[in-house]
């Protein structure tokens, strides 16, 4: 090992850090400068990685969860030699296009497994991936997978909820492998941190079984001995380092313009001569990049062993990783996904629409053994456990996660089993708790990982619990954001549909929202293609002459739909239904088709139980919507779609008065 | 008192309780078998109110926090003797038009506080409304203000972030006044609670400076001691009271299916025996039922008193304290934002848009002296505290809490305060952190409560943060949630008409929204009207000709339209730019006006720094757009404009395609 010592090697992040910091004028110094030493103890004492193979799938997992001190995570990537984090990248921190952007961006082949900055997500993604490593390490052995996921975490992140629903369920699973380096530095952004925060932190760890320790954050070789200890203990272990925030610059050091300020060329220049720094700004002086580099590559052979060791695995169970790894699904997986879509349509399967699901969800189970599933406390309701066993804390092949009344770390739990790899996450609850998960929603889009959200309950259709639990504005709220495919499938067919867009779509989250009431069958001739694929397709085409009016609809509307057209056509006006289960693949087909399925030269009106917004794109502005145009009541179910008007009758009559 | 003894009034909630849900066929049983005990302890021992007049201000408050188990607060309700909860309100539980809702539905004229269900929600409500009696308590006096909020909460309570952020935060603020009683039955809805939580919970309360108790559920004398202990504590009080779920029904108590399960006649008849209730259903035996009327009155002598105290006070004090309950702004109010906005508009004020808004803050909390304000962790970059002294455990006369990074427990408690009456209740964050508190802005909107939530940073123009940082489909997303104004003000006098439609909206919450860059002005000509009163209004007319182009646009992105328009009439092409501060708003103008200021017989452009989704409803089908399609990146502002195209050019270039 080098003969460099570890705090030298620290003031190396600090230098490279502030000098990009003051250079682009803005940046979070506070963090890098002040865990500088936390990261070099981990970085070069315990973390497995090699920094030439950054994809190495038994790599352990760091996780910066406070991602605004984002010039700490690059500079320890460029220090450790990760080829696209180059120096010139440093100096463009924070310029469009940099690798270096202000917050984290995942980019797993320079060494960020994943997009940090909202607060406690980056945790949450840790515990995630601490339970897909957990979960692979069971099945393929410890010889294939066995390491450790490190989250570097802020008091922001424990202070956020999430962050305590992390603590709980971590503890509960006792995700011994999981270890959280706290930069216990006293200071937020608004100051002091007692201006905010008197909890007994680790307190808190240990009344959720956590192994807790506590350190000087600025002895690196303290903070080493400590994760030496965190590794041993069968618990999630939490390392309290207390440090000086914006350690290393006089002018700021524990102090509250450490967090966020600016720094000056007199901030660096004071801080060259505070820790005698020879170096320029962004240089780095031979004999201490040496060190840095030995340590970013003193991984290779364990790699290497690691590569043999799966080299020399037996055919059947190499092609296995290998398809985990690649995220490819086994041969055949959707043999029984569509059996059932052609037995729905034969048969007219009818059933409640979270039921219909569960049924799909439980055969892709079946037949896809790295899928993951589980719910917030709400097994019952949804039905997606079935012959799943609970993955536990004894039991590391269970599939199925108790998340307890926790949707946010479900959520974020799944991006991190996602960014992972090697599974398919899976997590269900009722569309209206969706909020309470909806920026882990937006990190899977974001970052576009392939996780499965799927959101039950998602009306008025779920009756006499009323509007606390109604969603009327989630679709809307849902297809406004970015890269998230949003399914609504109107009956059994259309379900099995969406659950194999879901399953193939590798470049985004899905929503698969099903209702709670029965799905009418809608679709009763089975197609080879997946006409759910093309967005919107006609459902029913009208008869009996042009068609002169469209009815659009989309889940359990369909049905009304059908009625409503059923009538129209008793009256010889000659009207089609269109179902529309996805917006975004509908956008995605082309100009022809989109214009021969919503014909504009006829009489447009959309049915959803839900808001108009959004739906003007498809009826234009004179076209007839009937849906929800506030919040839901309680009540039972046909007293609330006749209350508000969500009826056959109201459709055919907007379709009429605009003849 | 009434010899009538505890338990007994018990098994009346009990019977009421399963009558009801029997006959509704669903309702979740456990809840009000469970903790009859508890609350009956609560009703008739301690908790200060008078079913004579449930809004008499200084009555303790109750929340049921679990708002599943609604029949429990319908049966003390009733029982206790609010007039609106008659019997049949108890046997229509959960048909459309009931009081006696599946959740309980806030309707302080019959005792229920705050709408229940989403979980946590309600004991951060309650903690919000401990804040507003602390608060008023320091400014009234105790004569005037001075009492208890209680909430009773189940596991999911805690099980929520939401929960560790109020325990933390209220323990913080020694909210002394608040006591949460624990129903701690060690079931959810998944079964065994150990599926899902193995917290040391009365740990977690310790650990955040909780005063904490455990006691025999089922006993109310020692829950009424333990309440006596927590009265007297400084400390916020948690006491658990350890249940069996569904107490009293032999075939569910203790078990899973007393959470929701369904009940039948035959349990009811079984526990008719079990404890040997001699009644029918839906009937009380006049003792119990006297007892109950008893205790529901027991408060009216201290209500007397209170009164009295009242009409006691010297003029000026009454006439304030009358204005607070009323929620009644002081006179002149408006004066400092008036001259604000007839300075900004001759002036030609330009600034930051979360400087202008705090600026106006400023002013507002200097004229409005129970405007209560707040951040979570982000005062130097909203700007809303400036001359607040904080509220803290010491101070109660500070009016502007560090939430620190708590979004959702401030948003909650913001609600909380609203529901508690005599104050303003304001709170600020970037809007990209607005969806860790999205849940509480739906319940503002679903309760009408008049919360003004600010959100800054409003888009790409926050820059370098990057994209996790950048809200594009936050403005979509809160315009599709009923009952919400969303104000996103162009210059500094939108804003100051922005927030004066917040001041004197009382029927629901409203979502300020402001930019990080400076705001250019845009109305440079003094309006007595508030013009963003309209919604939309026409900012500059076309010139030169009848209107060939109206183009349409709000917040930072008016700037950009006025410049295209210059280009456009530069070539004698006759535009118009529309400023949209409220879409809402617009909606609630006369057609005439509407279609005045839209003129579809001209061609539309949009253009705002967001997605899409909605804005067809004002541009049509052929409409332009000039805006996101996909999240943002990091970089500079004027780089990141260019790069996505929200430009002069671009808009100018969409119009002059489809003249």
């Amino acid at each position: 090992m080098s003969s460099v010592d570890l705090k030298t090697m620290a003031n190396a992040i600090r230098f490279l850090s502030m000098d990009a910091i003051e250079r682009a004028g803005e940046g979070h110094p506070g963090t890098p400068l002040g865990a500088a030493d936390i990261t070099t103890a981990l970085f070069t004492r315990h973390l497995k990685f090699d920094a030439g193979d950054p994809l190495w799938f038994d790599r352990d997992r760091f996780v910066q969860s406070n991602g605004h001190g984002s010039m700490l995570i690059y500079s320890l990537l460029h220090l450790a030699g990760y080829e696209k984090l180059g120096i010139e990248e440093i100096k463009r921190f924070r310029v469009l296009g940099s690798h270096c952007a202000g917050h984290p961006e995942i980019d797993q082949a320079c060494g960020i497994e994943v997009t940090t900055g909202l607060l406690g997500q980056g945790i949450a993604n840790a515990a995630g991936m601490a339970v897909a490593e957990a979960f692979l390490n069971r099945w393929l052995g410890p010889e294939i997978v066995d390491h450790y996921t490190y989250a570097l975490v802020g008091d922001g992140c424990l202070e956020e909820g999430l962050g305590q629903e992390v603590i709980s369920l971590a503890g509960h699973l006792r995700l011994g492998k999981l270890v959280f380096l706290w930069d216990d530095n006293l200071i937020t952004d608004d100051g002091d941190i007692r201006l905010a925060l008197s909890d007994d932190m680790p307190g808190r760890f240990r009344a959720s079984n956590w192994h807790v320790q506590e350190v000087d954050g600025h002895d690196p070789q303290a903070v080493a001995l400590a994760i030496d200890r965190a590794k041993r203990d069968p618990r999630p272990s939490m390392i309290a380092c207390r440090t000086a925030i914006g350690r290393g610059i006089p002018r700021v050091e524990g102090l509250r313009i450490a967090h966020s300020g600016r720094l000056s060329a007199d901030d660096t220049e004071a801080a060259r001569r505070h820790l005698d720094w020879p170096a320029a700004p962004f240089e780095i002086p031979a004999g201490i990049l040496g060190a840095w580099r030995e340590a970013g590559r003193r991984g290779e052979p364990e790699r290497r062993a690691w590569q043999e060791r799966v080299a020399a695995l037996g055919p059947e169970k190499r092609r296995t990783f290998d398809r985990l790894r690649e995220g490819r699904l086994p041969d055949g997986w959707d043999a029984a996904l569509r059996a059932f879509k052609r037995r729905a349509a034969e048969s007219g399967h009818a059933d409640h629409g979270y039921k219909i699901s569960g049924d799909l969800s439980d055969m892709l189970a079946e037949a896809v053994p790295e899928m993951l599933s589980g719910a917030p406390d709400l097994e019952g309701a949804t039905l997606h456990k079935r012959g799943l066993a609970a993955f536990t804390a004894d039991d590391r092949g269970g599939r199925y996660v108790h998340y307890g009344v926790r949707e946010h770390a479900m959520g974020s739990m799944l991006n991190g089993m996602a960014a992972h790899g090697g599974v398919v996450p899976t997590g269900v609850t009722y569309l209206v708790f969706s909020d309470y998960m909806r920026p882990s929603v937006r990190m899977a889009a974001l970052m576009g990982l392939p996780v499965k959200f799927v959101f039950t309950h998602d009306s008025i259709g779920i009756g006499t619990n009323g509007p606390t639990h109604q969603p009327v504005e989630f679709l809307a709220a849902f297809r406004a954001m970015p890269n998230l495919l949003v399914l609504r499938p109107a009956d059994a067919v259309e379900a099995a549909e969406c659950w194999e867009i879901a399953m193939t779509h590798r470049s985004g989250p899905v929503a698969l929202v099903f209702s709670r009431q029965p799905l009418e069958p809608a679709r009763r001739r089975h197609d080879e293609e997946n006409l759910a694929g093309r967005g919107a397709y006609v459902l029913a085409e009208a008869e009996g002459g042009p068609r002169r009016a469209t009815i659009l609809a989309t889940g359990s509307e369909v049905a009304v739909a059908l009625e409503a057209r059923r009538m129209l056509q008793a009256e010889k006006i000659p009207a089609a239904v269109v179902s529309m289960p996805c917006w975004e693949l509908f956008e995605q087909q082309d100009a022809d088709y989109r214009s021969r399925v919503m014909d504009r030269a006829a009489v447009r009106v959309a049915v959803e139980a839900a808001v108009r917004q959004g739906w003007e794109r498809y009826i234009g502005e004179d076209g007839g919507f009937v849906g929800m145009d506030g919040f839901g009541a309680s009540g039972s179910v046909p007293d609330l779609y006749a209350r508000f008007g969500i009826t056959p009758e109201r459709v055919a009559a907007e379709v009429r008065k605009r003849l």
